[in-house]
């Protein structure tokens, strides 16, 4: 058949991707050199040489794609990309320094829907421009986050994150899991985003959140999101707590029987690594934030050889701080090489495969994308390879063009890119949003965010961490405090048949609080503790502890719940803190405390008798205390706290608010 | 004084490059935001803020620099800039197989002044664009890599490698040496070039090289560069070798009295580290290259700790494969790390300072550049801020802007590049090397070294590679064959008093050669190599060795020096390689080998005495063979094998040339 009647029995495509170096990464990693790729409607009808499609299709548009490579869309498998707000906000930090110093406290005061859609939309901006076209998503509000990748024309898998703690957009995890199910039905079947659970982690949530969020994943047909044994301090907790390293023991819960992506999995031996393929567990894995956070280097050679799908991820900005697909493909080519001591580990081609199509069978979407075949969903990008930094490109070994995409295509290589068939990166530009706009607005908001910063913690956080040796202590604490009018129907209901005394401690405690003129935010209380010991001999514990002003909530008997507190060791001297903290005011207060471990109804409590010494103060106060993470057990517990007041002999009219220098000072 | 009066008396300067953020490197590390830096001539005259300078200073120019960092330009501490040239020709292979198999084979075919002045602009072009003003350089021809880096404006500290093997272009070190002179003469007090000697290795070198490089050093006041403790076999072997790692060994041998820059450092310990702070051994740590090549992770956080000056390098483009600072940096961020488990190691802020001012330092040229002074060169470049993968910029540690060039910013983010006061990128556009004739003409050589490959070394060696196993046996080897006409003669002379017998074996040795049709090229050979010992148990012992035709030289008595060999152990059976490699002919030789090891004049000799059984021949053979490295110890061995054979017995006339399979077949 010649050209001339081939051409006239042509059939029409929207657009031809033509003469460039195809990279199907199809199972058998065929390369067409050149080729073309032809794209109608929302799929790829046709991959092959240019010859064969120049004869078989005529195009609406021809996109000259000579000296570029033609490849399948990037799949991001993991990423927060809201937090590309927070990008650099406080870097090289301990872990729990950032995350509790930095992180937290802005998501508390910033994280709101429009925070959530605009930190997409940049995020999307910037992924688009590199070459990604699937993104997976975890983070809060997810349902902003999905409008907004939706408005960017990115395909998303994006998990509403569930967690025992309040998050920005829950008080409680039942709440999360009641926006995640409206979030999973609103946008069931939608051609773009697949709403899924994303329970935290396993520290992060409880078993009962687990078995609702596999329940949600099942019910709606998705996978589940989770990160996995991001550090070893993990591992070793749950080890301790649980007796089962994670992988294990999600496996015993019975939550691998649905698909499951599980973020990072730095730490996991080789029994979890079986267990992974046996669930066909999908692996995000997220080297540079793995490497920036210290946590490790993930087995992922070993994770491979076994048949784990694993594919590449960014994290978020906070912990990266890019969404440079490039950047974590050219890393997991990389990484495995030095952890195995072997230069052949993971080769180029391999690296590709990751952030492609094995990062799709991750996903559990490699029947959609992945790709070039025909039939597929269109998420084709092209890349230049005529660059100083790419070029010369050889032949010599049938995988140099891999060589080339992986370790050393950069993000602004990318020309063009389409996602579901629709161009949405022409020419190195992205069409779909209005990135001058975006890049302003988040200027805004970081402004504000930094006045924040300034303004409220500079001086006494930032100055604490600085020091270093910060770490966390309480987290929410559900507490009450009352003057003690009956030291007698106090004793009485210590002895009270259903109050168990666990431990009973005296302590001498001089403290003193830093205050900063800021009409009661931050307060820095230095506490040189003393517990006194059956023979007399006293040990005494320095800390220094920030606490902020706020309650997140009150209950009846003025039973308050109070936020994050941070604790430091205090090694230097009060002399040391008072110059460096420079405090506008200082009050001491001076106590003698006897402290009781309580367990009632099966919870425990910390009781403490206190009678202040210095300013001498003619009542005796008592406390009662106990950890919380969750709305319903906040309640449980404040109604047991005032069961207790009860039993104690305190009256609502004893019930005090604040603490000692408020009252005192 | 007011604007109008300080105009009046403004001082006029060539450039102002104005209302960016300025981050100086100073020892301060002050930065200015907004501030301006103004250029005249060849040097920086001020930095400040925007008001100070826009009173104090009328420029001819003034370039907008709002929302961009102004910081000094980036420092390569090393690289081998015309790799470039090989940039993805044989990947994730094994160090050995990656060297002999593929780069010491084109080198040899490819290398020569115009590939390296090629390769050269090549490599200037990516690094200019991606903000690098000074790079320091080893490779052959180095004059050519000095000229094209002339032209294209950077500066550069360039190294004439100078190895005890034969180079692309000295046949010996002596020639290397002479080169090398000769190029530190020329380039004298040249603005932009610093000619170096660069013994590339202590492996690759002998202590004579060494005292002559670091005489030529001395003598000239240069630097030396060279690579130290890449790899941990390296420092293992030299520790066997010479009872001292290699550090140790440097300094007493005085190396390190004149300064040293040392590439890589991977493997050094703290007694090393603390030597080289002693004697400023100026460290370049390449991340990348260390990462492919699954060398290690070089100690940073130790060596800076300890004072060491460590800069950032590419390495050459074989082995990263670009030659992207701005990743190095990110690299030399996170690297330490996940190797210290701390994410407090390294910070962005260091990691700038390793790319800038402590390279410069490492380089020994601090006094001239490395960050923005007044007085200093002006190496300075300017950097966009506003991009989707760099906003939004916080201020709330300090520290935020460092973060956001170690972590986030990338090569194509560049706008402008200056060195040495002259303009060479503008608007992210390198205005001295023609780009887009460059890519060309390193398309054209690209094509042919693929066709070397294709042609030449497929068929054979690639297959051998692809199978794994190959390993280095011998590089060059001096040796004679001759036919045994008198045994007597022969036994006499291995009674001769200077004749010392150091070992004995008796060999069937069963081999069968594959060649390939194409004339004398590449020939295969399996070997079955059966010690036959005092009992009478036979161990097979299985390789398969492909020997090229070429000979490097060839001296009286018909005594040749043979080129490189690869050997691999042969755990395949024969029908297996057969199959394989399905070679045109094949050729069976069998025969009885007696081998003694013999010490000559204090020169360890292989002596062979041959019997062939098949095809039967009538003659026995002797062959005398030994390693060599340079031209002086060939041309020594080649006349002590003279004497030997006249030793034996053996005449000129008894001399024969090839191996057996031409001689028999």
């Amino acid at each position: 058949m010649d050209t001339q009647a081939r051409s006239a029995e042509a059939r029409r495509v929207d657009v031809l991707l033509r003469g460039g170096t195809v990279v199907t990464m199809d199972a058998a990693r065929q390369v067409w050199a050149p080729g073309s790729v032809a794209i109608e409607g929302r799929q790829i009808v046709a991959v092959g040489e240019v010859s064969e499609l120049d004869g078989a299709y005529r195009a609406a548009r021809v996109i000259d794609c000579t000296d570029r490579v033609i490849m399948p869309g990037l799949i991001n498998t993991h990423t927060h990309m809201p937090m590309s707000l927070l990008r650099g906000l406080a870097d090289d930090l301990r872990l729990d320094v950032w995350l509790y110093g930095y992180i937290l406290p802005v998501e508390r005061e910033f994280v709101t829907p429009e925070f959530c859609f605009l930190g997409t939309l940049l995020s999307c901006a910037e992924m688009l421009r590199g070459g990604t076209t699937t993104l997976t998503d975890m983070y809060y509000h997810e349902e902003e986050v999905a409008w907004a990748t939706v408005e960017s024309g990115m395909r998303g898998i994006l998990g509403e994150t569930v967690a025992k703690f309040p998050t920005p957009d829950a008080r409680t995890y039942e709440e999360s899991l009641r926006y995640c199910q409206d979030f999973m039905e609103r946008f069931r079947g939608h051609h773009l985003i697949t709403a899924a659970p994303a329970p935290h982690s396993l520290y992060m949530t409880t078993p009962d959140i687990l078995r609702e969020t596999t329940r949600l994943a099942r019910t709606y047909g998705t996978t589940q999101l989770i990160h996995v044994s991001e550090t070893a301090l993990e591992v070793e907790d749950w080890l301790k707590d649980t007796g089962m390293r994670p992988m294990r023991w999600l496996e015993e819960q019975g939550i691998l029987e649905s698909p499951v992506v599980a973020a990072h999995c730095v730490h996991v031996n080789s029994e979890e690594i079986e267990i992974m393929a046996r669930h066909r567990v999908g692996v995000a894995h997220n080297p540079s934030s793995n490497l920036k956070l210290a946590s490790g280097i993930a087995p992922v050679a070993e994770m491979l050889a076994r048949g784990v799908a694993v594919g590449v991820g960014t994290d978020g900005c906070a912990s990266n701080n890019d969404l440079d697909m490039f950047e974590e493909t050219r890393l997991a080519a990389l990484l495995p090489k030095v952890a195995t001591g072997s230069p052949t580990a993971v080769p180029a081609v391999e690296a590709v495969a990751m952030a492609t199509i094995m990062g799709a069978r991750a996903l559990g979407i490699d029947k959609e994308v992945g790709s070039l075949e025909p039939g597929k969903l269109a998420d084709v990008i092209v890349v230049d390879q005529r660059t100083p930094h790419t070029w010369p490109l050889f032949d010599t070994t049938g995988l140099n063009v891999y060589s080339q995409l992986a370790y050393t295509a950069a993000a602004a290589d990318v020309r063009h890119v389409f996602v579901d068939g629709r161009q949405v990166v022409a020419d190195g530009q992205v069409l779909t949003v209005d990135t001058p706009q975006v890049l302003e607005r988040a200027q805004h908001l970081g402004q504000r965010i930094n006045r924040f910063f300034v303004e409220r913690q500079d001086s006494v956080l930032d100055k604490l961490v600085d020091i270093g040796g910060i770490e966390r202590q309480e987290t929410f604490e559900i507490q009450a405090k009352a003057v003690l009018n009956d030291r007698a129907a106090f004793e009485a209901g210590l002895a009270h048949r259903q109050v168990h005394i666990t431990g009973h401690t005296l302590r001498q405690q001089y403290d003193t609080y830093f205050d900063f003129g800021d009409a009661g935010q931050d307060r820095l209380r230095y506490r040189e503790d003393q517990v006194i010991r059956a023979d007399g001999a006293k040990e005494p514990i320095y800390t220094l502890t920030l606490t902020g002003p706020a309650r997140e909530a009150e209950f009846e008997h003025s039973v308050v719940l109070s936020r994050a507190r941070f604790t430091a060791p205090a090694d230097r001297s009060l002399r040391f803190y008072r110059e460096y903290f420079a405090p506008a005011r200082e009050v001491e207060v001076t106590k003698h405390r006897e402290r009781y471990h309580i367990r009632y109804q099966g919870v425990d409590f910390a009781v403490n008798l206190d009678r202040i010494v210095e300013p001498r103060a003619a009542q005796q106060y008592i406390e009662i205390k106990s950890r919380t993470w969750s709305e319903q057990d906040a309640a449980r517990k404040a109604s047991l706290i005032g069961e207790l007041l009860h039993l104690f002999g305190a009256t609502d009219e004893d019930m005090v608010l604040g603490e000692y220098p408020d009252m005192l000072g």
